[in-house]
């Protein structure tokens, strides 16, 4: 049994919560996670804006064609990124948000914003960075489970040897 | 003490290895969590290329220029990405893949193929595909330090709330 590699396995976006805020501890210690996320020359340009406002969340929900969890969710953790930064970092970061939320007892999902222009909007983002992603945060509540079963691909569909085919 | 969570804070991209091969059962397990990484829409659209052979290697570090951990390393988990899939989701495959190996004893680095032209000829991937990020992936030797402190900004640098710069 080894915890931590168990919990990466089991890790699962939950798109429902309990009705309750998230307490400023688990948030503090979540949001420290995000930031030793390590990144492409450790840069960090990256910002994290915590909406726990309800219209505010509102809005933000508005800018997701799926923003379902947005608007169930206490807390949201809208993904900023400065200047050049990738999505592959801004995706390192998500992950360490959910697996630091599991391991505190929470549960979380990733949301797309589709609709960028409306998210830099609401959120007020200064020009030359953008807002791709949020994640949506609460505790799990009695309707807290995976929407779908969520299987996976087999390993022999998606690994290669040296070269791709191979 | 909570031991995922210590883990994700305490993961550190490591660049020189111990001279030794990854063991299959180890590879087996870092495949494995990454196959279960969650993507938009649970669409999966990516695969991972094992690269062992080391003049393979030597031509896939040929195609970074900070390629020396996928020289120093004795695999590299190429990450492709298959049709429209973004890097926000190889992002957080790369996490899983990191905190899985350092679970389980190893050390990693990701590594940016800034020559992707190149790296898709190199491990032959057809087209409509990309590859812009790999995994070299070892055991901890005597020179497995940090390259630098790598430190992280404060959190007030870098937390905003309800909208940015709030």
């Amino acid at each position: 049994m080894n915890t931590t590699y168990d919990s990466i396995l089991r890790l699962r976006a939950i798109r429902k919560y309990a009705d309750r805020p998230i307490e400023p501890e688990d948030l503090r210690r979540v949001l420290e996670a995000a930031r030793w996320t390590g990144s492409a020359k450790n840069r960090q340009n990256w910002s994290i804006i915590v909406v726990e406002d309800p219209e505010q969340m509102a809005r933000l929900a508005s800018c997701a064609p799926f923003g379902g969890p947005l608007s169930a969710a206490p807390t949201a953790l809208a993904l900023v990124q400065e200047g050049s930064t990738y999505g592959f970092d801004i995706g390192r970061m998500a992950q360490n948000i959910m697996l630091a939320a599991a391991a505190l007892g929470m549960v979380s999902c990733p949301v797309t914003l589709h609709n960028n222009e409306k998210a830099v909007e609401v959120l007020a983002i200064p020009e030359g960075r953008r807002c791709r992603y949020a994640i949506a945060l609460g505790y799990p509540g009695p309707a807290s489970s995976p929407a779908k079963a969520g299987g996976r691909k087999p390993l022999h569909e998606i690994i290669h040897h040296n070269s791709y085919g191979s």
